[in-house]
């Protein structure tokens, strides 16, 4: 037994020493954040962690988060001592190149989700958790390394909430609580019991420990695979820079190298050679195997009156029942969004995630680390609540689906507390998203089904009100594509429009032919990416764009549109409509009308674009 | 006593009519979520709230917040039974002009933050109450009645957490626990113990009652005001769509008019016409005066090596001692932000927010609310956490100041975690927002000036890295305007950069100038509004326009450029330099070589743009 402590407080000096080594080279980096955790995880990789880190795909294996990201240093100190990386490539830290960046990134095999915005490895534990219970249901453990600072986080306190309503016990929390933040002493100090209270408050178990003693360590662990319905966090009392007296318990010290390593490493006994082979992962159960099937797509006549909103949930229904990995997570509002369809059809693959929109997008991000298939739904104007997670999925390299309805000022009433106004400008901006905004049900669902097999972030936009099917159930809609409504070879100008404002822009288009005015009309149903070929052809054609987007001027379908032609050879005019007030209560009508992006202020700008109706617009360009 | 608690009864029952008869009136809204808080609110107004509604500003009034926006109903009601508003005028609600929008917006006199994007008003509320203790040091009390769906978001307990933090004990939430979300049961349901256990754990003070007693209710708000240091919670049981049998307690009614609301009326003992005359405000305490000074701003010598987000802490620190409104907020960094720099001078005025985004924005919002002047900082990437803060800040028309440092991949080692790529698209989408990105110490310093004095959203983009001073001290810069920092009258090539990426500009323009070929260099330090006037006449001079930005392509400076000449006669060849990966750690220099926005890579694409160097480019729109 002794030998056995003696051994783990070796291996945590180690950690300390490889932690201290890695930021030297570096330049950069968070020692001494590392060091107050390095006894956790050396008792934790020498006897509870069930890893096989030769197979990091192995579906058995354990998970761990480091929550608190910036304690990189101990989390490769720990794959070093595993015998999963060199010690060469452990001082490659930092460097342009190495897989060993400033904070974990999945370009690590045995890294499932990027940290280092605070608050964010916890709920996406809640997630792998959660999967494992009721998605994978297999054995494996999540256990998540949280930094004390990061407790302030509310999103921390969303994933405390959630794992302890879905009693997550296969998901142990270990809290770090070194009492220093980056610029001095957290809200709670070493209050520890504040963090207990807390902690039982939403639902969990708390064991209280020095973090610095391996026996209590031990012990804790042990307690905490006891699994008695509860999700267990570890608070484990700690001391920022441990062993280095320099700067042990000081403030002034985070994130950055030690001022003499050589001396903090003789300090610390010098350098070790340890290595340690984790336990296996539990062998005997059963991984989940996934399934498709053949089921009926969803899908409606021409003319009908049909929310986009609604032929999402019809359609992510439907696709479900062909294919067993696709999940849908609910903000509270799945009878807004329609998740609700799925929900009666797949109570099983149906994730209540309550009022809280970063947990449901953290959720997402752990389920796509097992191989599922999220949709996440709220209003789109919610998911600007989640858009750290966003932009942190998209550091992931996660595969998720964002849904967000009630886009617009078309949704009336509510105010524009509730208008999605922002979102393909913030959605865009995410590196390597897809961004969808069907006008039509069938649509829809084809851009629903295209979406299942998406990487990276894709979000679909869609509308409250009902609106026209306009296309036959049996027309492809592809990523990345669009579609010219209307056309002809006398065409003056080209209206690009999406979702609700394409309707407006037929009704123009309308209005204007019967002045003999002839109007190309595009569905922009794929904003990012963008068919340039179509837009570059009717530029080319009419020489004169306008767009309409139900969404501010800025970042949206319009400037979509603009970066096609900033470097092409043609450049048209481009008019660009879309919302430039604070919209107030009204309904759909007024308040499409109010923004200026209604069918009667298309057809006047065109009008008033165009020298005299019915003559051939001048082609700047030409 | 049994007369007061009836005609408070009476004074529910009102209420619980008049918000049955607003929302059939519209058509939509909420009666069911504004009839279980309906007793809360009448004996707040009768008894306890003070608040002279002829003087909506007058600094001593309490303040009443709605977190559960949508119970907008009960507030007209509350303001019915106030004399505040006519019944005529309850009637328009939700109708196209009038000011009773959905949700609660500041277009009402007594409205002070906008609400409907659930878990934003207490945060708020802790603001106001923060300004109170600390700053206007006045006795009003914050009272925020809160939904019992909205405390599963994470930034209800953000704000438990600073409330107690701080001691707040003149912030009072009533949490209306009517057990039903919109789409069914509330996690806790009326678990109400759940609730105590987890405000009790926050450092609160919690009373546990029955939402319908108005004895009961009457002595919470008593023992409420025997402030003790801590925050309060009532924690209240109540049932929605109290009353009225045909909704009363039931799922599926949430967010519609009542089907029969004549029936209803009737089961109700019809309309009342009760008015209230709320209590004065505190009339003897003295209200702050906002005072200014003479005293010097910062200022650098020109090519002084110093980073733009140094060059904010020392001009806000400096302008804080001329203008005693001016208020710092830190996310937990200001030794990355140098907010730390004011604390030092003003530590009355600097706000410790821990790392709590949305808390730290909706301080912000609240201190506006009482005529202060903040600044909110933290790293740019992390403003992303409080998006839907910003966006609702927007819609409350708060004038708040954000700043954001290490913005880019110029952060180097760290990593993507760490840098803000998506910032200037999030935050132009905002409407009336400002968009600042400074290039030189004594730039930011003038631009801080602005701010103070800006209306709506303002932000502030800071880089990490040290930068030479471009500008002598006593240069203005304006909001909107730009600067041509080179310029002949034969340049062939106009480059359009900011922040970082202008020093990278003015090195490319010496290296082609080296090959006699002439650049103009603008430095747009507004992104959003934008200087059209030169960003024309660069276009008109060279016909070739670049724009470098150390952000994302979408939404951006790029995005900015195009929309100025988009329907413009003219329309030069656009090329825009932006970051198209995702980045990893490495130097600074590294990666914005890896990015393509260095200065090897503007000379190179200018270089390959222009046919012969030397020779002028051809004008495409001549």
């Amino acid at each position: 037994m002794s030998d056995e402590f003696e051994r783990w407080r070796e291996l945590g000096q180690q950690m300390r020493v490889d932690s201290i080594r890695a930021a030297a080279a570096a330049g950069s980096g968070h020692p001494t954040s590392s060091m107050s955790a390095a006894d956790l995880m050396a008792v934790l990789l020498a006897k509870y962690l069930r890893y096989d880190f030769d197979q990091p795909t192995e579906p058995l294996n354990d998970h761990l988060v480091f929550s608190k990201g910036h304690a990189s240093p101990l989390l490769y100190a720990l794959y070093k001592a595993a015998g999963a990386i060199s010690d060469a490539e452990l001082l490659s830290f930092r460097k342009l190149g190495s897989r060993l960046e400033g904070h974990p990134t999945p370009g690590i095999p045995w890294v499932d989700v990027a940290t280092g915005s605070l608050g964010q490895g916890l709920p996406c534990g809640v997630g792998l958790a959660l999967a494992g219970k009721r998605l994978d249901r297999v054995p494996y453990r999540v256990w998540v390394l949280c930094g004390d600072s990061e407790m302030a986080e509310g999103s921390i306190w969303e994933a405390f909430d959630h794992a302890g309503h879905e009693q997550l016990d296969n998901l142990i929390a270990i809290i770090d609580v070194n009492r220093l933040g980056q610029r001095g002493e957290t809200m709670l100090g070493w209050d520890t019991d504040a963090y207990v209270r807390r902690a039982q408050a939403f639902g969990w178990r708390a064991i209280e420990i020095d973090g610095h003693d391996v026996g209590e360590i031990d012990r804790a662990y042990e307690q905490a695979l006891a699994g008695d319905g509860r999700p267990v966090a570890i608070i484990a009392r700690t001391v920022k820079g441990k062993g280095v007296a320099a700067v042990e318990n000081r403030n002034g010290f985070h994130g950055k190298p030690l001022a003499d390593p050589e001396a903090a490493i003789r300090e610390l006994g010098g350098p070790r050679e340890l290595t340690v082979r984790a336990s296996a992962p539990a062998g005997d159960a059963q991984p989940h195997r996934f399934e498709t099937h053949e089921a009926p797509a969803a899908s409606w006549k021409v003319g009908e009156e049909v929310a986009t909103r609604r032929g999402f949930g019809e359609a992510l229904a439907a696709l479900a029942a062909s294919n067993d990995r696709i999940v849908a997570l609910d903000g509270e509002v799945g009878n807004s969004t329609y998740t609700e369809l799925f929900a009666a059809g797949h109570p099983d693959r149906y994730f209540e995630m309550y009022i809280a929109e970063q947990q449901l997008v953290a959720t997402a991000v752990g389920f796509q680390v097992r191989g599922w298939v999220p949709f996440a739904a709220t209003f789109a104007a919610f998911l600007s609540r989640a858009y750290d997670f966003i932009r942190m999925a998209a550091v992931s390299r996660a595969d998720i689906r964002l849904v967000g309805s009630h886009c617009g000022v078309s949704i009336g009433e509510d105010g524009p507390s509730q208008m999605g106004l922002e979102d393909i400008a913030a959605l865009r901006a995410v590196h390597g998203s897809t961004v969808l905004y069907p006008c039509c049900a069938n649509q829809t669902a084809k851009l629903v089904q295209a979406m299942a097999v998406q990487p990276g972030i894709s979000y679909l936009r869609t509308t409250r009100a009902a609106t026209p099917v306009l296309y036959a159930a049996d027309e492809e809609f592809e990523i990345g594509g669009s579609r010219v409504v209307r056309s002809s070879d006398r065409d003056q100008v080209t209206l690009v429009a999406a979702g609700i404002t394409l309707h407006e822009a037929l009704a123009a288009a309308d209005e204007l032919a019967a002045e003999k005015v002839a109007a190309r009309v595009v569905d922009l149903y794929s904003v990012k990416p963008i068919d340039e070929r179509t837009l570059i052809e009717a530029a080319e054609a009419t020489g004169l764009i306008v767009t309409v987007e139900d969404h501010h001027a800025e970042g949206g379908v319009g400037d979509a549109v603009l970066e096609v032609f900033a470097d092409h050879t043609s450049r048209p005019r481009i008019v660009t409509l879309a919302v430039r007030v604070m919209p107030t209560s009204g309904t759909p009508a007024e308040l499409l009308a109010q923004a200026g992006i209604d069918r009667t202020h298309i057809a006047q700008t065109v009008r008033e674009l165009l020298p005299a109706a019915g003559t051939p617009t001048p082609r700047p360009n030409r």
